[in-house]
């Protein structure tokens, strides 16, 4: 004799057969999809209270294949610049009842990098966001299969991706010109780790010198924290001649001018000093920070539209083209940057 | 005439056979389990080197149906206490070879913090780290299943899982203990968003308070943007006879600093002021910040190391007692706070 039916629990295939619809159907109603009619919809939310089911992850997941969801590949989440951009993508994506899980990089080794982008494919995301933001997010975004659709946040130019630019390079090149139009015989740079490329404030800075006909300094490198800026500006302050600084960001331009002032310097009254982002603390410094701000929180907002295009197009059977978006900061100018001495 | 066989790809049946090996078998070597002889191993390899049999999602993750991984659950990612026990919880998961996905909750609504989890759950994570440093954190973690291994970081007292207690209420004590050591007739207290609760520092300030039979002032309650925290300075400035205020974290203090200057009083001249958390600005800002130390990302790396002897004492079929770990920090005594202006 077969066993009563009501013993085991019911599956999907049982909730297809009460509602008198497809299997895919069912599966469509579980992942939440636009494509199906009312009253199947109903007829399925009857017979799922009926037969008491729970979806199984399976059901639920592979028999569509697409769970909606956002996954974000990076390679840092704490600095200001990667947790605001962050917080612009659960924004957005919330915004559109997408739910975002981040993966921080692993930088260890290629099989770490590999381990994180499979983990990561694994939970089947229905599109994914890159922030580019150094070396390591860029052989990410290699090793992500062609076929998910994916969105790039920063860093060089791709030929055939959606990409959102923060045009850091003319930033970098902005911030030095204002600087020798406050007439500075030349700008030094303290760069952030990981900075260069040829879409970098660094390059955008080396540009601007050469644009000026000015001789290019030695950059000066600095870890992500203020008491090493501190250290460094211990030493910056006895080059001679030197009157203006631009920092790699404002964590490290707070950083440099207590360091400077340690030393007897005044800031900007021997040396000014320019940050990098508007961090939120670079108002309330003392003095005031002049900076160049970076709107993070769009550059996450605007990515995570551009991926829901696609990935709406993609549902279609539609090819887009690869679109870019640029976001152009501003100069924030406060009082840490003045005209040289000999000026004066 | 049936297809030839190499027309199709490989699956995880051809890998056994040609091993000869089981089925579960090789899923365990595809899930790293060291529960395998070296001898299944390298016949296991050499297989899946032969027919290039490239495992799929289901061959890797369903067959054992838990893929190895840790999941995040926090309402925050970009705060400097979250951001820090985010990296704390990467670092130890990495060094353990698992990978780790943050997912942000989501307040909006029940169902929001419900679709959270269950995207979360349907990763089939090994374990979760619950970040409890505010309500919507707590709501998530009643909401997760019993069944899956998990660690509760901060917050009040869980009395059956395993938790990091960063002992915010005996900080915040200390830190209110401290100010009226100083000769300070009381202190005020600015709180963070959502801070409360009786293992919170802002409990710890009214303890201190109450067992040295000082009035409970009213607490200011501020965002957590500095620059609200400067326009708050400006009102406080202006309080008779207040001498001594308790940040509710650095950059608040930061910022109240800047407010109380901006209405000329000095800092710690006529007003004493404690942050807490030890900001990395912290130590740069002027006057450099007397705070209190919180060791995040030990905190993180702690509760990685509870679940993974709870994932471990699980596949063993073991129970562990729940767990309870102090990480007690410390006052770190800079230039901020001083003698109130009467004892001068």
């Amino acid at each position: 004799m077969p066993r009563p039916k009501e013993k085991r629990a019911p599956v999907i295939k049982d909730v297809a057969a009460l509602a008198n619809v497809s299997v895919s159907t069912v599966s469509r109603y579980l992942n939440d999809s636009p494509r199906i009619s009312e009253e199947s919809r109903s007829r399925i939310a009857h017979a799922i209270r009926l037969l008491d089911y729970h979806p199984s992850r399976v059901a639920r997941g592979l028999v569509n294949s697409t769970m909606k969801s956002i996954a974000v590949l990076t390679s840092n989440t704490t600095l200001y610049g990667s947790s605001m951009t962050i917080q612009g993508i659960e924004d957005e994506a919330r915004t559109n009842n997408y739910p975002v899980s981040i993966s921080k990089l692993d930088d260890d080794s290629a099989d770490g990098l590999r381990a994180s982008i499979t983990m990561v494919m694994d939970q089947n995301p229905s599109g994914v966001v890159v922030m580019k933001y150094d070396e390591l997010a860029a052989k990410a975004l290699n090793l992500l299969p062609d076929t998910v659709a994916k969105v790039v946040i920063a860093g060089d130019r791709e030929s055939d991706l959606d990409q959102i630019d923060l045009r850091e390079n003319q930033s970098g090149r902005e911030i030095t010109e204002f600087l020798l139009g406050l007439g500075h015989a030349n700008v030094v740079h303290v760069t952030i780790p990981g900075g260069g490329g040829g879409y970098s404030r660094t390059a955008g800075w080396e540009a601007a010198l050469r644009a000026n006909d000015k001789p290019i300094p030695d950059m000066w490198h600095c870890s992500w924290l203020p008491s090493d800026a501190r250290e460094l500006g211990h030493e910056i302050a006895h080059v001679d001649g030197l009157t203006a600084i631009f920092a790699g960001n404002d964590e490290i331009a707070m950083g440099l001018i207590r360091g400077l002032e340690d030393e007897g310097k005044s800031v900007p009254g021997d040396i000014s000093v320019i940050g990098f982002d508007d961090h939120p603390l670079s108002s309330v410094w003392t003095p005031p920070l002049t900076t160049y701000r970076q709107d993070f929180p769009a550059a996450g907002r605007q990515a995570v539209q551009l991926l829901l295009s696609r990935i709406e197009a993609q549902e279609r059977g539609e090819v887009l083209p690869a679109r870019f978006v640029e976001l152009q900061g501003e100069l924030v100018v406060r009082a840490s940057a003045g005209a040289p001495p000999s000026a004066r």
